[in-house]
């Protein structure tokens, strides 16, 4: 079968020949439909994050993966069911694989990005507990779930974090204009509590991503006239901050969007970056005003069906205007290509 | 009556003659027992924090303070009774009363702190809605009830925090060995989820305040041989922390003393403070090992309340030795002295 790897040698991004893969016992055999790229998946074929699968001289990318079962396996799934993988599996002593997302590094694998092959091949296999069914009608659009699903455990762990007291949030920030800023807009937009919503990017118009922030009702903020710390001055503080351009200077510079109360949630992952903050503002400024910065990596099958159930509900045509580009596996390259252009580019297996 | 107050013009802290105030309809006279002395108190002595009030030439000190009740003035308090006053006080468009701990600046006071007088006279009034009453066991420590209360506080926001997930913390840290600090870690050795403790300061042996963190059950960590991000590998990693020093840095550091999936509370509020940090090391560790860092300031009756609670069950002697000075009005400038022998000390009235 064709599979679209990364190979260890040169990190050259390959369409590579591979056997196709037999489930073992309790495994269910996945025909793949197709897979979503993010920037964690640009950032792999750079050399910034990742792991190769322990002996294998090359990694098989893609876990924004929605399929179609092709051998239940004597398992409880059926053939022809539409099915959604999680990311992560326990290497042994993760404990619990309900709340595998929340388990200490060195206990799983992430599948497509450290240790374990991923999803951006024809057919896969996976015990069962880490596929979520999806119905036929989000099918189509099954690449976001695993996306959609971190935006979920976002809000999820942001509403944990205020629960203690009478938090009535109405604004909301999204950080970066990229394929996960714009689908976490489109989220919060069908929030009842958000009101008014801000997105931060770095380009001028005319431009496609700033056309689906109006779209979905949002406020575009280009970040160099107004920079996160001027958002409270020039539009209003922020109730909830979705941080989603892994900058890494946003980590500091969030909080001070926030109103009192606010809470922010980051979900990039820099590399080292040495900067001179003023750090007694920072902290003062957090506890002065009660704010919250939490960090938010992966998710679990319950933040997957949340998200299941946002995509069941939303406008195709919505979802559609994020995909700029469905790709065969043999034009992998054009897949991966990144520019002002692309938001959500995907390589279908059909 | 007698009052202690720091004088607007030289900023001196003096020892005041001023009328005894009158209670207005709906207020009540408190006859003060004592009040504490802490980390802020000194602060505004020594002009870093707080406010006047406005179109006064002085502000009385005093926010930790326990009193009994002079004159119930018609209201549901009764003579005799018990009380400890909560510190901030609506101006007018802080919305609920019940969470004012969570309203926005510039819609309260501070009294003793932030443009209203204190408690450090023979005297105060309130409205009943803002005094909390204490069995007359309590009493004699009421001055532990507010500080002990921000630890509820935060005990609670951490929790709130982590409540979206399996969490089952057993490891705290808490960073200073201030008597904020020391009666944080007093507090937590008597809850049931932390079964190993540790305390952060910057003081060699022979030192009391060392001899208190070992007498509750808790390890000392010198800061100068193992920081904050030593900590996991020297100790282990810790799930709760408390910073209670107010070191601007430790903002950005005591997550990296965190386990995976840990929670710190930062409750210090430091000046500016320009310094090189890695951000994207801060960044990264927060997500990846999905951290929360929460600013936590002032309290709330509920909070009060859990202080009071804990404090009827805690041991009289162990709380007495935390208190390394009682003073007279009279001798406030020692009761404001601070050293390394220093832990609480407190100004009586009895």
């Amino acid at each position: 079968m064709q599979a679209v790897a990364l190979l260890r040698e040169d990190r050259a991004l390959r369409l590579v020949e591979k056997p196709r893969p037999e489930p073992a016992d309790g495994e269910v055999l996945v025909r793949t439909l197709s897979v979503g790229i993010d920037g964690s998946d640009r950032r792999l074929v750079d050399g910034e994050i990742g792991e190769f699968p322990e002996g294998e001289d090359h990694l098989v990318l893609g876990h924004e993966a929605v399929g179609v079962v092709e051998n239940p396996n004597g398992t409880d799934l059926e053939c022809g069911d539409f099915v959604v993988p999680l990311v992560r599996r326990p290497t042994g002593d993760a404990g619990d694989s309900v709340e595998l997302d929340m388990a200490q590094p060195g206990t799983f694998v992430e599948r497509g990005i450290f240790g374990a092959h991923g999803y951006m091949a024809e057919f896969f296999t996976s015990q069962p507990e880490y596929l979520v069914t999806v119905p036929e009608s989000v099918a189509d659009y099954g690449f976001f779930v695993e996306p959609a699903s971190l935006v979920e455990k976002s809000l999820e762990q942001a509403f944990a974090a205020r629960s203690a007291f009478d938090w009535s949030p109405s604004t909301a920030l999204v950080l970066g204009n990229g394929n996960l800023g714009l689908l976490a807009l489109a989220r919060l937009a069908d929030r009842p509590e958000f009101d008014r919503m801000y997105c931060l990017g770095r380009r001028g118009r005319p431009d496609p991503t700033i056309d689906f922030v109006e779209a979905v009702g949002g406020t575009y903020v280009d970040s160099r006239e107004t920079p996160p710390e001027a958002i409270p001055e020039t539009y209003e503080p922020i109730d909830f901050a979705f941080e989603a351009t892994g900058y890494p200077n946003h980590s500091v510079e969030v909080p001070r969007a926030l109103a009192s109360n606010g809470v922010a949630t980051l979900q990039g992952i820099p590399g080292s970056a040495e900067t001179a903050i003023d750090i007694g503002e920072f902290h003062t400024d957090l506890v002065v005003e009660n704010k919250a910065l939490l960090g938010v990596v992966n998710s679990r099958s319950s933040h997957f069906e949340a998200a299941i159930e946002w995509l069941a509900e939303t406008d195709p045509e919505l979802l559609d205007t994020l995909v700029t580009g469905v790709f065969t596996p043999a034009a992998v390259d054009a897949a991966f290509a990144d520019d002002d252009e692309t938001m959500k580019t995907v390589v279908t297996f059909e």
